[in-house]
């Protein structure tokens, strides 16, 4: 049985991640494409800037780009995967969730909100149950899903294995992010050649809250964030894909390297069709993991750690991800496919 | 009076930022230049490969580089500032001062050594005397006074200023920083373009020593080192001069945004030459200080610093610095500077 | 007597640098500056986003940004330096040279119209005359001057000297522009970080008629354009500043390389107070000129060639110059001394 | 049957290539890895510093690493590919010929020499049988097989199809080549970040003498190079990998932008197991082909090109190809499948 899945926000630079994900997906066919105003009624070839070094897939190139209106989308999608700007998003994904589509979602808004899951399914899959609560309190034929951000995304693993083993108090963190992660006109080249810029509106915020709610533990009716303090400093870079971070935490119990290393390895991924076989992958050369050279392990849905040492009362590490891949698009197909997994779909 | 200068190593990154400080100096003449056997012999126009974007002073491209040792410079230089490798430092700069020479060095070696002054003028100019214990424990009559790491200038001043404010206890630093500060081959571009390296081998140790000597109390026989906890992270990312770093603190006593940045912006520079006349600019807008628009600030002297927030216990910001001007060939001129006011030149 | 001038466009890139240039200006005095609609009202400091790495001059920071149209300038402005979309230009400029203003203009609009003089004032100044036929025909009080674009400009004095000495038959252009030449957001990170692109819309054309304009003779009535061939290939790199190109010329004369390098350094520069003191340096070393280490010399008003080398009937050389400086805001601060210096002022 | 090739140079940047392309090759299998003096003797994974965005292959890893001569490599190795300095080449390919084995080798030395094959499959196949006279003259069992440089292959396959539809009189062309091209550390961040340099040293007169040579006829005898003139200006720019051209011909024929598009898109790939599907793949799109987003295509083992247009009396377009794949390991690859195909090996 296929999945027919529509795309939201489909021209965009994670729009365009989430095409090349599930042009081969095993269950998810794409069958719907949408995108701003303008770009609605064109051929996405002509609708996207298309800025993947493959070519975009024949079949969807043709594809009639539509509005992002309930009314715009085929009656018989499955799922939607969105990618909207925010503001669209808060505006119109309650939308879809009235009129019955299950949406998992990559936009920012809603993440935070108590009835709404908030998922990275290799840390806390059983959050995914929330949506009983949310179609109880709204009424909702379809549900809202959320991943998280995509630098929330880089260290909640490794985090989530040192917090069983050993339990996180503090994390401190601070991040060197990509460019493609604002967006394909997000930072123009003026702003970043030979350059750094030490913020990025709202993502510490994100990083302090989402992670916390990640973190946490849900217990059929309502989810407790985890009591740690995070904080966060983020950072855009001279860099296309991959957010690399600096980690420092604080641990309950003492932690040696070694320990440390052996509970990222063996924090278990999942069997879902886009899960990495291994979840952490960990470095022993301190001068890895690096952007360009570790972002695309495991077709960019691993995590890779490197740098483990221990600290007074705690441990530092530095983690990476794919922004694009693992931290957005691959971020919502994973909850598409827990959804489906748990019979939302 | 004219100070005669001698430059070892003049051919380096510091070492032509080194003569661009040197050429109009105020009191400062350069009057010798050494560097690698390969280099000596040669006209300097044709031994450097000059990476400025200015032309090579004229005297300057046709005077004759020599060998790095004492017998090849003239005796009757007033100074000598030492860029070298810290091998080469570490064997050569002992028998510069053995011969007389007062050598202010920018190389790593020796710089925590208990009779080594590693002074940043503005913040613990007083340590300068203890060249005092180091004739009359090494029988010198040159001296060896040191300036830190690039990194550790950078955050230093504005530490100072809330140390002195607010008690200083721990310090938990982020850099990301340029690849000038690795020297002319330091970093090839398949390493960093489109990259970013977690690790920068010794510079975490160097932060967390060289500071906590800096911000210690000299009382005439010993440096004693403050007892502030500092955790560092070193990245190298495709920028090409200037330092960036996130630094979060733990303080002994609370203190505002606005009280802390009062405290940095009224933190008193010097009368030196070389000196800024603000040692610490403080931006309200928190996507600065940036590396390319901030790092000339007072020709690349002063020490940026914004994104001030009050945390947990304490207080986080980012601070941005030159990191060959002001933090290795200025950081050595103002060295000179403070020797020539102190009456060891 | 100081000259009062309005700058058209004053927030964008270019617009930022002719306040640079003006600002510390000899004889002109910055007396009005205007931007698009949603930027008039504001003061400087909080319209425009400043990517230069100097501070906006305090006067300058304060002053209010007005609407661009003749009713919202001062009456008393003597001349007006204009920056703007092309498609904007085509608009505002003609009603401002109606009311009488004199427009000294980089917007690529109106430049190959014959009756618009189209000056570099060391290549052909005495097309500046060109303004008496543009009055008689268009009965305008004021007048419009055009310099060419930033990347004609950077080939146009080496072709002038070998023409003038050899005559030029035919030219074969390639570039490597930087981004700034496409204004502060024209190029996007995601477009040029590890990338070239091999097209600039228009830019081509404006290579092969602006040089031919420019290096054509005037004969008090028309000007009569140069009858080379020109070729042009025109290319975006990941350079922030300074546009550098490989040029072949076909020659009627044989040269050899030492002529041509003869011709070239000895081509006349002006006594206008931005021309540089020798137009054209001539680089020996094959690997210079380069964007980062060339383009500010003279204070970026100077051009940079090398590589001369001899072919089969003509001569290969490269050329750089400062794409916003000499090519674009420094070149309309010239044509503005020319105007003044020929009493058009 | 399997071919067992071993790879001389091979911690190099093109020698991590080799290892990338023959790992899953259907016909070739790596049984022996040769590097300078300090990394013989190491196992690859301590010898190389890995650059490329995978991890190296588990069995290669362990692989030891021997030293590149003759004695010290195993007897029944079939093929060899060579990716040394030319230097080194130049003295050490002959050994290897001597000793019986094949040399299909990517080194700069002996490729126009009058009885070296020097070939690019697609373009002139018919050359390789050049081993018969090189046998007879040097009394080698062995053979020398050499593929051009990198920018020479990026634009010959265009011009061999513009050749033999209009016939090729003048080639002008100007490149923008990749760091990777000069190997791992050939050019350093601080050169090329914000930067270009316009020249590579010996890369023009290879570019100018290879392409006649390939473009040229093998009677069985020797070869006669193309009359065709060429003048190249070559280019290093911040990019990763993949070299970019702009070139202008003279043909004999006239030729319409139509034609010449399908004379490139038409013009015949081979059936090895390397060649891609479709050898030349022309872009509508002015603004392709750009390094990031073309490089990869059919495995990096296309060649594209775009901005194909009318001049008077030739054709102008740009080229592109990915200068570690196609332009130096999978070219030497080629030839090795060539040599078999051939029956050499």
């Amino acid at each position: 049985m296929t999945v027919r899945a529509g795309i939201l926000g489909a021209t965009g630079a994670v729009g365009q991640r989430l095409i090349q994900l599930l042009d081969p997906h095993p269950d998810f066919e794409i069958a719907a494409l949408t995108a701003s105003g303008d770009s609605a009624g064109k051929q996405y070839r002509d609708a996207a800037k298309w800025r993947i070094n493959m070519q975009i897939p024949d079949d969807v190139a043709e594809m009639t780009v539509g509005e992002t209106s309930p009314d715009a989308v085929p009656d018989d999608l499955d799922i939607i995967f969105s990618s909207l700007p925010s503001s669209v998003g808060a505006a119109v994904e309650p939308e879809f969730c009235e009129e019955g589509y299950v949406v998992s979602s990559n936009s920012s808004n809603a993440r935070t909100d108590p009835d709404v899951p908030l998922t990275v399914p290799e840390v806390n899959a059983d959050h995914i149950d929330l949506i009983e609560v949310q179609r109880d309190e709204r009424g909702w034929d379809g549900a809202l899903v959320k991943n998280p951000n995509c630098s929330t995304i880089t260290m909640v693993p490794p985090l989530a294995a040192l917090d069983e083993a050993f339990g996180l108090e503090r994390v401190t963190v601070s991040t060197l992010q990509a460019v493609s992660g604002a967006g394909y006109s997000g930072v123009t080249s003026m702003e970043i050649i030979d350059n750094a810029i030490p913020h990025i509106g709202g993502e510490e915020e994100k990083m302090e809250t989402e992670s916390r709610k990640l973190l946490g533990t849900f217990d059929g009716a309502e989810v407790s964030w985890h009591d740690a303090r995070v904080d966060a400093s983020c950072n855009r870079i001279p860099t296309l894909d991959g957010h690399l971070e600096n980690v420092w935490t604080d641990l309950a119990e003492s932690a040696t390297a070694a320990e440390a290393e052996a509970a990222m390895e063996e924090y278990p991924s999942l069997d879902l069709p886009s899960s990495p076989d291994q979840l952490i992958h960990v470095f022993d050369d301190p001068s890895r993991p690096q952007p360009r050279l570790d972002r695309d392990r495991e077709n960019g849905m691993a995590i890779a750690t490197g740098g483990l040492q221990e600290t007074e009362g705690g441990l530092q590490f530095n983690c990476l991800a794919h922004n694009t891949m693992r931290g957005a698009a691959g971020a919502s197909i994973l909850n598409g496919e827990l959804l489906l997994e748990n019979g939302y779909l």
